[in-house]
């Protein structure tokens, strides 16, 4: 439980995609701290003892539910809505899986796969995977938004101008987050909880893992942002980087051909030095591995570095 | 001076662009280390009392000078030439420049602007930008590369499957990198030493500075190796990430149009917070901001965050 918090919103209040006529779950006051119940992004249909049917099964009508949404009293369009992430409390099983169709390497990797996860949810130590790997943890909310202007259901898979699913690693405990406000009273919701991602999430999934989250939510008048910004109070990247990184590149004049390549060499590299198999070498990547381009200026070829934690493996 | 180094190459040994049939500057045995004296990026036309006309009358037949060659004794095409970088011999002059035509933002920023920076090469504590900024040091070589297999003159600016002006942050002392290896001798070169820069490199260029470097040269037989790769034996961002950052988002389904406009919103950040003119705010993020994508898979629009070191101001 949440001693900070003012309101609960229980998971029963969920949404599958964004809707500015979706009905408060809440009214809200400018200051409040919430604690959502977030699902995790199968909504409960991959869970502790789930086996690869159940990816082939997924009922993707049942996909990333968003608790909420909170009507902040006052917000405007043009207003940003201030997200301080306060606190999770992680549920200590996750999944990782290559969804047929979904990834950036979907073509390559047609065949369903899956791994359950297992972790301290109150030690938060790195969780296991394949041979020798253990994973750094460190959770954070996939998907968080406000409702957009547009009337009608919007799918909640695109993140937006007004944020969602953006799966941006780095909204941690700790964080502030703006998004743009373009309805009144903004209509925020949050889910698609993470134990853990690299930048990227390569494979299309993280560790996708239930829990809950408190975040307060405040107004900037006026603010009329472009796009989702953040601060971090502090450093990012500190569970991964202490052994350093094995890193690997794509170099080339489009920036999508160049991220495709650096991941695919990590895949072989760590196919050959570790002894993955290709796919769980994938869904590796996309847990820990971060995605960065390294320069955007040389013409007119780019380069686009994958950046693999070698704390994985010591 | 290099210690431990078993030879010398002189600035005077330089070349403008890549050509198997180039003639080595030394031909040196696997495991020999080398001191390159490297000139900057604007082979000296721009040095400690530059002013913004000697960015206009820059001579691009003379950018980017590469010291070199090395002939490997025993290289051959498919093998992989390993470097270890020793050590940098910092000069404590540098500069940045827009030049116009040139920078991820070229089309915004079309007048020439110049940024001479002094530091200390023996402390390397950040130097001094603007209202308030202080950007941290890290030094490193932005191109380092071998000699394609294509016969002919190569230009220097692009990087290629063989390296060269790749301009990754994060080849700094201590650092292994491997190229593939396409002719004979492998001929390597290095040059275009940085100061400081933020992945993406987003004017065009970073703290461009003069400095020697002292590297290992080794091989690894039957590499086959793709496109470069590298080992970092440590973390890479504590230089810049001990405040915590400022971060904006490009959100949409091209990649570079969400890099842009990650980097357009960040210096609208500065420009508004830190009275920074939009141009000095430009070059400030090239020499320290990163460019991450932080997710690629959610069809579909994908979501790339440039990343700002709140340390610089505090």
């Amino acid at each position: 439980m949440c001693v900070a918090c003012d309101y609960t919103i229980h998971r029963a209040k969920h949404n599958f995609g964004w809707n500015r006529d979706f009905a408060p779950a809440l009214v809200a006051k400018p200051g409040a701290t919430i604690q959502f119940e977030c699902m995790d992004s199968s909504g409960g249909q991959i869970g502790a003892n789930a086996t690869l049917q159940d990816v082939i099964d997924l009922d993707f009508s049942k996909v990333n539910p968003v608790t909420g949404p909170v009507y902040v009293e006052g917000a405007e369009p043009g207003d940003a809505l201030k997200i301080t992430i306060r606190e999770f409390t992680p549920s200590g099983v996750g999944w990782t899986a290559n969804i047929p169709g979904f990834g950036l390497l979907a073509d390559q990797f047609a065949e369903p796969a899956l791994h359950v996860w297992k972790y301290d949810p109150a030690s938060m130590a790195p969780s296991l995977f394949g041979p020798g790997g253990k994973v750094p943890l460190k959770p954070f909310a996939g998907t968080i938004g406000v409702a957009p202007a547009e009337p009608g259901l919007h799918s909640v898979v695109p993140p937006r101008r007004v944020g969602g699913n953006m799966d941006i690693r780095d909204l941690t405990s700790g964080v502030t987050l703006y998004l743009p406000v373009e309805v009144e009273g903004a209509l925020f919701s949050i889910g698609d909880t993470h134990a853990a991602q690299g930048d990227g999430e390569v494979c299309g999934t993280a560790i996708e893992s239930q829990m809950n989250v408190a975040a307060t939510l405040e107004l900037v008048k006026g603010a009329n942002l472009a796009s989702p910004r953040f601060t971090t109070p502090g450093p990012v990247s500190r569970h991964l980087d202490g052994a350093g990184y094995e890193a690997t590149t794509g170099i080339g004049p489009d920036l999508m051909v160049a991220t495709r390549e650096a991941v695919m060499r990590m895949i072989d590299l760590l196919t050959a030095e570790h002894g993955y198999s290709a796919v769980d070498a994938y869904m590796l990547c996309s847990v820990c591995g971060d995605l960065r381009i390294s320069e955007v200026v040389d013409l007119p070829n780019w380069v686009v570095s994958f950046y693999f934690p070698r704390i994985v493996f010591s």
